[in-house]
């Protein structure tokens, strides 16, 4: 699967993924009227909603993206409708020709974690039948449980031609209460990288694993080690725009040859509109103003990979 | 939330969970041809399946025990009507008066946390109504992303009178690979545990907090040692029968007022019938031999708390 995702990167000339994770608050007003028209101010309204919302963004950015990153938090949030929506808004990216990248961080013991890599990067048997249920192409991992727990998610990268994100440093302020603690005299995190090595070395392709990693363009002093301690680990790197990390940043989250990372952006491209520097597109603009915040992301991040 | 798990606890006499954890192989063939009959060999047919199957055991157990745990992935893993079946799973647990742990073991930055903790034991605003979509009574959290991805879960503790169970020390053959690590000088699981006693302060009921843990069955001797760092968190106790745990390994996780911990076995209990001891009660009886498998268990735990 990281082939397939360095080769729409080089194709679109983009290493950013758009964060679909959308909250009512950023749909405009005329999605929600409709949905809320056909469905009533039910979960199911506020579903349908997002979808609508997501379709907009992804028919304006489509074709300058090679990935996007659903956060499953902000559908499971509508119960059962809402993640109805997210496995509409997977299909409809596919539908698009983009990269899935399903941000839904579990983790868990080994044949529950089998359970959660089946049902979103594999598949499932019922009687004589199987399917995938989900489908998304990456997903991402939390390592808290160690190899058992994230095991069955590489075992699907090797069967099913899929790919992980292992959290390694997150972009959230409290990252570091246990993240950054010193064991042996290296911070936690590096010790999860160098575990994001080994469970990557049975799914190479070449310079990169299927098994990459997430480390927050917040702390882009900790990414310049990470990045030399995982030479062949994609980064993921959120916390891009509304989190605080700028393109500047990142240089050092890339490799020499200009691939190695991804940068996230979510509010910053879905909510462009409410933004004062986007403002002029208005709420029925609010896709174009997603396709022009990418533009720019685009711009500010190839600037500092060249 | 906890003063009720506590009542249902002292009620049933019975400081013990059903872990709902249903696997397609669990289920007896004449629940699945049933499912697989009316809905097909499809997700749906699964999904009818297992929640079948759930109702059978829920209906010949729910009088002895105080709680269920249903295991979000074993849903999870069939697609959005695998998550239906969740949902109508907990449903079903509540119109028989039982308190239902979600175990979701959800954890990610601020605002991704807070639509999980809304979604699962919170509720949701759409245009002037409210929902509460999943409406567990406490759900388990991974502790990885610090202190801002677990506030948003004590937060709904707090408003919406809930619990959660951050996972300290899990139950899984390589929980040692991060967990146990030693910073300085005391290994993670100690320090994740330190935070819980200062999460758990704001939502304290007595002798006990709406904050507990999760400490696997399965090592004993650091149960011990926890007990007594978190002595108000209720330790929610995995790993007991299927994953090696026993009754007597338990004595040291409970508090001298034999309360404090609340133990759960899932495949013991509902794949039960596959058992050597309890196969004379068949695929048919599959439910009675769950009955029969909660009441040894209850008997074996309660004589390691006296």
């Amino acid at each position: 699967m990281i082939e397939k995702l360095i080769e729409q990167i080089k194709k679109k000339d983009a290493p950013i993924v758009v964060g679909l994770d959308p909250m009512l608050g950023y749909v405009p007003e005329f999605i929600k009227d409709k949905a809320f028209g056909e469905f009533g101010e039910t979960l199911e309204g506020a579903a349908e909603a997002i979808f609508e919302f997501n379709k907009g963004i992804v028919d304006a950015v489509y074709d300058i993206i090679p990935a996007v990153k659903p956060q499953i938090a902000m559908y499971e949030q509508f119960g059962v409708p809402g993640v109805n929506a997210f496995k509409k808004t997977v299909d409809y990216c596919h539908e698009k020709g983009l990269v899935v990248i399903g941000d839904i961080k579990r983790g868990d013991i080994g044949s529950t974690s089998k359970a959660y890599a089946d049902g979103h990067i594999g598949w499932v048997t019922v009687g004589s039948k199987t399917y995938a249920p989900f489908d998304e192409d990456i997903v991402t991992v939390n390592p808290y449980l160690g190899t058992d727990g994230v095991k069955p998610f590489v075992d699907c990268c090797k069967e099913c031609d899929k790919g992980i994100f292992v959290l390694v440093k997150t972009s959230n302020p409290s990252s570091g209460e246990f993240q950054d603690r010193l064991i042996d005299g290296r911070p936690l995190y590096e010790h999860v990288a160098q575990k994001v090595v080994e469970w990557g070395e049975s799914v190479l392709h070449g310079d990169y694993s299927d098994v990459g990693c997430v480390v927050g363009a917040t702390y882009p002093e900790m990414g310049k080690v990470l990045r030399k301690l995982m030479p062949k680990a994609y980064i993921l790197v959120p916390g891009y725009g509304a989190q605080g990390g700028k393109g500047a940043d990142l240089v050092h989250f890339f490799n020499e040859d200009g691939l190695g990372a991804i940068v996230n952006s979510s509010r910053g491209i879905i909510a462009a509109y409410k933004n004062e520097a986007y403002a002029s597109f208005g709420e029925e603009g609010y896709a174009d103003a997603s396709r022009k915040a990418c533009e720019d992301m685009i711009a500010d991040i190839n600037g500092a990979r060249r």
